[in-house]
């Protein structure tokens, strides 16, 4: 295997995942395939990559005869393989730290029981039976646990826009472009075609949402489904509920510490998990 | 910041995760300070390690001025800063896609809802009220949820020890100890600590238990509570969770396709639950 051995991406078009390794090989200027997979109905070839797992998920990176079925391991793979934008610096240890710090953080936005698109999976998944209108109306009965995921996105997301606030960005670890951004913009374009809307409250992570779905190596991967609000949810207003928090943050567990092991299974995913 | 300046390692005996980075530390012949965080009661010095993050776990690496929350992240930079034991190969791609492969991968294992540590932690967390009697006894009673766990463990652990199996080992991704070793061992080691007993139906993943376990930088920060099984439970069978699923494995979904949103935050944890 070399570095001119063929790379094919398995994908789904608007999966966070699908979307940073895109824009990696984007950025890095790799020749590559894509196959589009429909998880449902995944096709043979797709489920032939990896005899050994029962599930294969997207995305999946192909080098050759190599498979790649963890997206953040063929980030790193990719960098190290191949030329192209420098996406971990490796001139200055600092920088690094803090690029390799946002790329795996970046990963923890909104995933585990407290957060909004938690609170969406669950909602698809009910009957629908203890909603009650909703859509533009303020209802004083919402889900309490919507109200905690809305909140903690909300503070995460503030987190991130005083990074760019505080450091002057553009980018997400500073001046230049970096695999903190490849990470962290697609998790922010999706919470934005969720509905969120960052430009009140969030002035600095508007311009750069704006600003990095230009680029052109963005622009080239960008999901067309994109171009249009998410039919599920129309408006997603966080601003409110960032207000009683401001003064005097509360301290939340964010990951509850069920019982005594300290490898927690659930709260906030994976590798957080498991701390 | 430099190669020489001052590493702090921030950490909780018996975390898996926190294994993970002190093995990393021991393998690359680094100096480093220890503190250890009860994360019941952090000290003010931890918590103001990262102001602006509400909630900071276990392990947290310090480096000068610069702090790593993310210990995935840390594992690469101290690769990649540090010399000492060689832990991501760079000579050849094959291999490093491997080990970078098998040390994300292994982060999945036995996380998520449908996994015996996640009933585990729920356990931990109920009345007891719905459990009856337990400990060596067969109860047909046993939660589905359980069962359904502990399969999963079983099938997931199998796949380990095929690749020690097929490939020859002795390491978890060929024939030099690596990330994919710093990353899949400590969570071996929970699960043997937890009661599973690999000696029968995983004969290879039982010699590597053994054989990693001895290694030096493994015995310099093996967990004290570790060397007696947890108390939380004695025995963890899973063969008997193999048997059926030999010949036929059933496609199942792991990751719970709940709605149409891409971006999951629940099921398979962090970054798989975001594929």
């Amino acid at each position: 295997m070399s570095e001119t051995a063929e790379v094919t991406l398995y994908y789904a078009p608007g999966s966070v995942a699908s979307l940073t390794l895109q824009i990696v090989l984007e950025e890095k200027g790799i020749e590559y395939t894509t196959k589009v997979v429909d998880e449902d109905k995944p096709s043979k070839e797709f489920k032939n990559l990896c005899p050994r797992e029962e599930v294969t998920s997207v995305p999946v990176l192909k080098h050759g005869d190599f498979v790649l079925q963890e997206f953040m391991a063929a980030c790193i793979y990719l960098e190290e393989t191949f030329g192209g934008t420098k996406l971990i610096p490796d001139d200055d240890i600092t920088s690094e730290a803090l690029v390799l710090q946002r790329m795996f953080s970046a990963q923890s936005i909104g995933v585990g029981d407290t957060t909004i698109c938690s609170y969406w999976a669950d909602y698809d998944d009910e009957d629908d039976e203890d909603y009650g209108p909703e859509d533009e109306e303020e209802d004083e009965d919402e889900d309490p646990d919507e109200e905690d995921a809305k909140e903690d996105l909300a503070e995460e997301l503030m987190i991130w826009e005083e990074y760019l606030k505080e450091e002057g960005g553009p980018f997400i670890a500073g001046k230049e472009f970096s695999m903190a951004d490849v990470s962290f913009f697609p998790v922010l374009a999706y919470v934005v075609w969720m509905g969120f809307q960052p430009k009140k409250a969030y002035p600095h992570l508007n311009d750069y949402y704006l600003a990095v779905r230009d680029r052109e190596t963005v622009q080239a991967v960008w999901p067309v489904d994109w171009n249009k609000p998410c039919p599920e949810k129309d408006f997603l207003y966080l601003e409110e509920y960032l207000e009683e928090d401001e003064e005097e943050p509360k301290p939340k567990a964010k990951s509850n510490d069920k019982g005594k092991a300290k490898w927690k299974g659930k709260g906030k995913g994976k590798a957080k998990g498991k701390k």
